[in-house]
């Protein structure tokens, strides 16, 4: 059975998404199908809107409408320590906490020689630029515990060795919640080294 | 931590589709704004596309960019048995089995007295002038075995009791592949109740 070429295009438009399967795709594009058509217009519109009006912040590369985002823009932040993540996505994980109050950078990927991406492929030059001109003095890099997240740290890290500016990595460990019984070994084993004195 | 407007948008968006809980939607959103201008307006524009082309085939209700579907335009097709269906996915999840080459007509819902659908709601009426009109003798309900699709095969088959048109409903028993083990009691029951002899 061939889907009628709208139909199809649009299973194939929801299939490129990440996580959507064949099936999942199916069901999303009749369920637009289905749907009134002002919810249909609403939708494409919050799609070429979200494209259209969203950028980079200038400064930190998070996403905004603005010039700065506005976590640049609250001058309640504290300038003096910098967390460094790989996407808009780990950044909003870490606001989440609600428990870090400094400034952020985006580097939008990690060094990955296997995909081709050096480090002048993601934000570092930026970054380095900025920590040149600002007042940081600390910077927390919160890359993912992944090659290439190690691999993204280590390289930022060697850069700024022999600077004033103080660089830290976000602890690994047994997750709040998990079970010691099923954490795999490199967890438990950086868990153990990572160790503290109660 | 509150999203910027136009992601927070299309956040909720991504959530109206079935299946697609906060996180998904926050994923799928992200997605959107990383990937190219082209590609975001091609992914609207299929939108809006599959929405203003597709509509219903004007004798039997499946979904069509035509005045008639593909299946009732096709003359190789037996008139002689129609099978009814609650959705167009009922009806290709049908046509995928290769098994039946008889016509179709799609009810676009059940009777739910519970969500306030009666037989108007639904195109019975549409099913019952049609009947009147063709060639049919055999009508196969292939409505869903939940309580809505029993109530609605029950009410056609009363309609046209009286008259030549044969119907018979889809069987029930255990999935080819499944475990008796794991069938639910009322799956087993009917598989009991519609046992054949070899």
């Amino acid at each position: 059975m061939r889907y009628i070429p709208a139909i199809s295009r649009l299973i194939d438009e929801f299939s490129k998404l990440p996580g959507i399967g064949r099936k999942t795709a199916q069901r999303l594009a009749f369920y637009v199908v289905d749907a009134s058509p002002d919810d249909a217009v609403g939708f494409a519109e919050a799609i070429l809107d979200a494209k259209r009006k969203v950028h980079y912040c200038e400064r930190c590369f998070n996403l905004t409408e603005e010039t700065l985002c506005d976590i640049c823009n609250d001058v309640k932040r504290d300038p003096r320590v910098m967390c460094v993540v790989e996407s808009p996505r780990d950044l909003l994980a870490i606001e989440n906490t609600k428990e870090f109050n400094g400034t952020y950078h985006v580097l939008h990927g990690a060094i990955s020689p296997m995909e081709g991406i050096g480090p002048n492929e993601i934000k570092i030059r930026e970054l380095i630029l900025r920590l040149q001109n600002d007042q940081t003095s600390e910077l927390i890099i919160a890359t993912n515990p992944s090659i290439e997240g190690e691999a993204t740290a280590m390289y930022i890290s060697k850069l700024l060795k022999g600077t004033d500016i103080k660089v830290s990595r976000l602890a690994h460990g047994i997750p709040v919640g998990g079970d010691l019984e099923y954490a795999d070994e490199v967890t438990l084993a950086r868990a153990l080294e990572g160790r503290r004195i109660l």
